[in-house]
């Protein structure tokens, strides 16, 4: 080793020994009579002292050494008489005696600091760089603790890892397929994985019980903020299990990862119908570290000539606790807010209840205190509680209002990135019905089983089948979902009917996995947790970009690689095929 | 759970127990008054016991189940009166009350048993059955036991897991890249990774000190038996070390494994120069099982008008040890053995050490027995051995007798599969010349560093510069290589030079590394061990198929999903590519 320590772990009970370390060159203070360096590696950050009088020649090389220069240093370790309490190793430095510098460095094009002045493009250009500052390298080193407590409860629990192939088979199913062509096979190609859902599930009928995969997943969609075209799942599936099982599983292993990462105990978590979410919060991933339930105004708004309420599907109300003191202002800024078109509201209607215990509202033309009064009571309000109301369609009205609930969350302070109020939410539909497509659409995937007690619905009322299917949730992230699967082929054919596979389109797709079901398959279950996007929650980070080491941008371009890019002629024709003009 | 217990784990402790099991039927025995069911899942096997005169109705019906059906069964744990010591069930079977067939099951293409009766295609097309097989199950199950006690070893010495990209950039070095066609970037493609050799030097670059992975890689070549175009690697760098690190932490790591995986105390690992391998086996990745090391007997040969040996450039003999009494035929055989176009040689002398001290050679003619007693001495014969030799051209009689002497040691029984003799081979030769290309080409890889003392050789000498490269070798196979890395610019773009790049290809592929160079890059290395390959050797398997869930066969083909596929027109022109025709 070219060190005899790190930078991170030296303190006052190695005062006195000799020591070896490497690192980069953090910082540099000139003070005339000495010259002070932090010296930066992995683990932490050590400081170093030359002093003119008794080392002259060695105090004036270090003088010219430059940020981020890899330097080895020798010394002794001494006790600082300027302890840093802050830090690990604040209580020493180490009087250097001699210095060997690994390599030079340019200047970074941006500051290797917590806070840097570069933006987003350098930083991804200088990717190598960009790691080097505390919260990347954190945010990775928090993505392998996450990991490997992952493993480690997972293997726990007798699950095996089982890596399922990259080289894959495209179907049209759902997003879009990366494909590959094939050198050997000329005109036809691989494709590389949405998720490894039929392998895992030919696992389970392969016998091997209980399966996992900490693995990457490809999606070639039109990238949205934080989406990237590679991302990682921790993939799991179960025989022999009925949806209790894996929800205590997961849970259990949620509860996991709290404890021994963020060392947060979460109890049990709160377990919601669907139903009960659209109901509760207009949303399917409820942010439930509030409450601000959705409340059902409409039967007390009946019959008084307000138009706008009579004529709505539905008239929602949630009430903003301590937020009667509102200016006028503020609500009308609010009422723009909900008008934006990302939120669609038509308008906004609140009422207050002042401390005096006096009612307020936006509709005392129509409303008298006493009809005010009613709505307060239903929505829980006392003084000094805001409450705001919106009404139409219902769907429409539940999807604004869940925003603005978020929002006056998040004004409120009631979303603390590091408060966190996982749950379950149960009993999603089974289909969706695509307007545009004029068919029904898997909500989960085309595996999903629908509930025992729903099957008959299939032939009479396909959008009332609910599905054994399952979503954890996290702070208002879907982390996680899975379901209970069919593993009988009459029934996995009819979903693939009412899915509108013709048959043979559904044997040229499914045929391997329907054959499969042939050979005895186990009633199995499983889930997937996205696995960036839960690294990013433990890291109370809003982006997943951090939490990957080389990600893409929006473009899915790699600009430190700068990939993709084009290939020769030769390998074009070799593989068969040719860039179309 | 639809179980209390899995097939594997009932024993006399649990006898009076009622319990419910799930599994697969193995076998079903109708003796007449009795019939007995083998229920199998992936924990192990239990025996079923359904009676006519207590039960004949549930009885009945277990003799209508075919092999592969799926049960549930209720029961009672009882004590057998014909015990099977060999199973850890075997002392205990149950009397089942209650059936329910969980799922029926064609019969399927093959057995599932230890040795089956089905054909390798169709093994694989129906791999979810082969999987079923024990031999197959266990396999799997050692490859997640490997991979978990790397990952335990290699996090305990403070390793970081990260995951590098699967989307990268073409690079025409080495082996075929697999492509992806880019859609938002129409003519353009990524490339999937041969190996994150670039990415785990950047993670060097930006401080993270330790890195490895367990990651699948790439290679679009042309499969001899028993490649994979996916494969997986454990992947590991290491910053501020020197070789001699590297070989202590992964000797380490492979001690662990040993010790852990199959409960063998491998010992220190031996260390030959790649030179010492050459000259003693012929081969750079010697199995060390057995001695039979090479001995030149050039000088003994010479002057004695035999013009074979006279004319050949080395004169190689091995000594096998109590062949003496091969006969006349099995010596023809052999010969004809080496002179196959695989082995190259023109022909084979022998010389028996006969049981009563006499000397016998096929060159009798040109040798006295004085002379051949020589011969015998330089072995370090003894009465009873045989002593073969070859002669010709250097290097193809070294890679001649290489052959013969694995072939020999396979003869003799010198190849145990369950003897592990791991070592290490160092000083690779930096590189090698192509005689195709009038090129030099790297032997390990473009950034592997030179010996700092062969340095000055780049210019005079290329072929005598030492590399800082070391190979894993066990039981004859490499199972991992690696080297010391270049992190200086200047040093990088010479070797670039020597290797014919341009400075503007060397810019165009490895720019980003170059670039990443000047910021201040640590002395690093790492080594990368082919986990397959690992995983197969632990399990004592020739072949690494059976260690991989999924493989493919030798045209790249996975026949149990039947890909690689045609995608449709509207997919390639989304894609802007067309099929060649």
């Amino acid at each position: 080793m070219l060190r005899t320590n790190t930078c991170g772990e030296l303190n006052k009970q190695h005062i006195g020994q000799n020591v070896t370390l490497c690192g980069w060159l953090q910082r540099s203070r000139n003070l005339g009579g000495m010259t002070f360096i932090d010296l930066r590696d992995r683990y932490g950050m050590t400081q170093l002292v030359f002093n003119m009088e008794t080392n002259a020649a060695i105090c004036e090389e270090a003088r010219s050494y430059g940020r981020e220069f890899v330097l080895q240093v020798t010394g002794k370790v001494a006790e600082r008489s300027n302890k840093n309490l802050n830090m690990p190793t604040g209580e020493i430095e180490i009087i250097v005696d001699k210095v060997v510098v690994l390599n030079k460095a340019q200047t970074p094009p941006f500051t290797i600091e917590e806070n840097t002045d570069g933006g987003d493009d350098i930083r991804m250009k200088y990717r190598y760089l960009d790691i080097r500052r505390n919260p990347v390298k954190e945010a990775l080193l928090l993505r392998a603790k996450v990991a490997a407590e992952t493993r480690t409860y997972l293997n726990l629990q007798d699950f095996v890892e089982v890596e399922t192939p990259v080289l894959i088979k495209s179907t049209p199913e759902g997003a879009r397929d990366f494909v590959v062509p094939s050198r050997m096979n000329a005109g036809e190609f691989y494709a590389l994985p949405q998720s490894p859902q039929t392998f895992k599930q030919l696992l389970m009928v392969a016998g091997m019980d209980k399966y996992y995969q900490i693995v990457k997943c490809f999606r070639d969609e039109d990238l949205r903020a934080d989406r990237q075209p590679e991302f990682t799942q921790i993939d799991c599936e179960m025989s022999f299990i009925e949806q209790e099982d894996i929800l205590n599983m997961f849970e259990g292993m949620t509860r996991h990862l709290f404890q021994n990462v963020k060392n947060v105990d979460i109890g049990e978590l709160p377990r919601i119908t669907y139903a009960e979410a659209m109901r509760d919060y207009g949303n399917d991933k409820p942010d439930i570290r509030f409450e601000m339930k959705f409340v059902d105004i409409k039967s007390a708004t009946a019959g008084k000539n307000f138009k706008v309420f009579d004529d709505a599907e539905s008239v929602i109300a949630i009430c903003a606790k301590g937020c009667a003191s509102y200016t006028r202002k503020q609500l009308d800024e609010l009422t723009e807010w909900v008008k934006r078109p990302q939120i669609g509201a038509t308008g906004l209607v609140y009422l207050r209840f002042n401390e005096d215990g006096t009612l307020k509202s936006s509709v005392d033309k129509f409303y008298s205190e006493a009809d005010l009064k009613v709505w307060a009571e239903k929505c829980n309000a006392t003084p000094g509680d805001l409450i705001l109301v919106l009404a139409g369609g219902d769907s429409r009205t539940r999807k604004a209002m869940s925003e603005l609930r978020l929002e006056i969350g998040s004004r409120l302070g009631l979303r603390d990135k590091n408060v966190f109020k996982p749950l379950w939410v149960l009993d999603f539909p089974l289909l969706e019905y695509n307007d545009d497509a004029k068919r029904w659409h898997a909500m989960h995937h085309p595996f999903t089983a629908p509930k025992p007690e729903d099957i008959a619905l299939l032939e009479t009322d396909p959008g009332k089948v609910r599905a054994n299917a399952y979503d954890m949730v996290i702070n208002g992230v879907e982390v996680g979902g899975g379901s209970i699967r069919i593993f009988n082929k009459e029934l996995q054919q009819k979903m693939f009917g009412i899915l509108g596979f013709t048959p043979e389109d559904a044997q040229a797709q499914f045929g391997f996995l329907m054959n499969a079901f042939e050979f005895g398959a186990p009633p199995h279950g499983g889930i997937a947790f996205g696995f960036d996007r839960l690294c990013s929650l433990f890291g109370g980070a809003d982006s997943i970009r951090d939490y990957i080491a080389f990600p893409k941008n929006n473009s899915g371009r790699d600009v430190m690689i700068d990939s993709p890019s084009t290939i020769s002629d030769e390998h074009l024709k070799e593989l068969a095929i040719r860039v179309a003009k």
